[in-house]
């Protein structure tokens, strides 16, 4: 099944340690769109200004990015630059120029509204009803925010979180929202406002399914040359959508296994700058890479094992 | 099989957000011996002062830890005194006075010297490598460390490290040792200096095991009470060595669960202060824990869930 995705499509400027990238493909949807398309089709959302290069995104197109909905408006598009310190754990924004994403209305095809797989990537929350508003009768709908949104649209965020299935946010979002600083106590107060999942991620020390009943980590994926953590938590949602969408079931088991494959593809993601990984990336080192997720967590217990 | 642990039995004035406790039970080797002593025999090699109530530790001795090798000696126990901060992240050190651990010099009993397995608790390089010279024929030797000594007894410490099977030391510690910022690549530098195995432990992040060949993921445990972090550390190498011991064996499949142990203790040592917790704490409660982290990381590969 098709997944929708709404979200920012951008240029971005990184440097790191290792190099710099300049007006690279960048943006939530970007990201996203370049993880999930790899288990099947995705249908994107966007806006991008009239200086885009936007025959660098045939790449997605051929793969099954339908990008009708990716509008092209008079103006600059939205680019963001910044330069991460040595560790790579932390970063600094050195400029965000919004351009024509500062009014950005999503509008949603005719031919998306019956999306039964929606990812509302980071945007203000305000767009995100609006874009639930236009579709029919999604089976799945899963949102990321950002610190700026819990800020500044709180009111709208609450709505929101009543009518997703799933949030995914990171554990500075996590606590932000919640004033809670112990995540399982932040994960409760969350889970208690309307989402029936929350996916917290830890960055280099992994993901963490929060259910009703039940809490399942998967730790990150222990790299030895990171080279660029731009896009890893969209290509995260990318490869958790992704699986969702293409084996159709959202069950306590599916869902755990989607935790593994959006870690799996935001440990690619950082391996080369931008969406680079992904042009050539295949199914079997995906497959591979889960493995190795099963085999570095993988413990019998005594009684199993025969002590 | 007896473990041998040699370390500090201190005296311990903690201050977390929650309360305070005064002159408590501390010390790496008193926290690991509550919790090895809960899967079979300790023998506890340290020293205190004349000031020391050993009286408090009759309930150690009552479940199998042999106190014949902690020395009483004339002047003020090892005193160490600390505030946690709110999130129980990092704390300060507002006093430490060592009083006669300061002269500590390791006499293992000679009836302790047929040890197979044994734990050298964080003191000086010089003092750990003396105590290997006093033991026969270890089966299994593990031995934790500090920054301490990894600036002002480096020397001594990688002399240590060609000769102990592993390694338990926190992330900072093994950045710190191997000079590499990523954990991986740390890893990899301190197996190749002697060590068989390495455990980093990360706090509430969980703990890795490093063998030459493979690399396990433990979580943190999701508490939503962190009462005192106080010795969890010290707990989980009890907790680990205590599994070892009573398996007698140290198979990959064996360290595994070793490392489960050891976060399992250490979860329930931060849920008191000092060794409160362990004063009745159950075998079932133990695997109950050990069956939760099981749950927590469990998953199964697309091909065996059927997708």
């Amino acid at each position: 099944m098709s997944i929708l995705v709404v979200g920012s499509v951008a240029l971005d400027t990184v440097e790191t340690p290792f190099g710099r990238a300049d007006d690279a493909l960048g943006g939530s949807a970007t990201f996203f769109s370049a993880a999930a398309s790899l288990f099947g089709p995705v249908q994107l959302v966007g806006v991008v200004g009239s200086d885009y290069p936007t025959g660098a995104l045939s790449f997605l197109a051929e793969r099954g990015v339908d990008l009708s909905g990716l509008e092209q408006a008079e103006g600059e598009s939205f680019r963001w630059s910044g330069v991460y310190s040595f560790d790579l754990n932390s970063r600094e924004t050195l400029e965000t120029r919004l351009g024509v994403f500062a009014e950005f209305q999503p509008k949603i095809p005719e031919g998306f509204r019956d999306a039964e797989w929606v990812f509302l990537g980071n945007i203000d929350p305000e767009l995100q009803l609006n874009v639930l508003e236009q579709v029919h009768a999604p089976k799945f709908v899963a949102c990321d925010t950002m610190n700026l949104w819990i800020d500044i649209r709180r009111d709208a965020l609450m709505r929101l979180l009543g009518r997703v299935d799933l949030l995914l946010v990171n554990d500075g979002e996590a606590r932000q929202l919640s004033g809670e600083h112990n995540l399982s106590l932040a994960a409760r107060w969350i889970l208690q406002r309307g989402p029936r999942y929350l996916v917290i991620k830890k960055g280099e020390h992994g993901a963490v399914l929060f259910t009703p009943h039940s809490v399942f980590f998967a730790p990150g994926f222990p790299l030895e040359d990171v080279f660029d953590p731009t896009g890893a938590g969209d290509a995260f949602a990318g490869g958790f959508m992704g699986y969702l969408a293409q084996c159709g079931r959202t069950d306590e088991g599916d869902l755990r296994r989607a935790v593994i494959y959006g870690s799996v593809l935001g440990s690619f993601a950082v391996e080369k700058f931008s969406v680079e990984r992904f042009r050539d990336l295949s199914a079997d080192e995906i497959e591979d890479r889960v493995r190795l997720f099963r085999e570095m967590t993988v413990f019998e217990l005594p009684v199993d094992a025969g002590v």
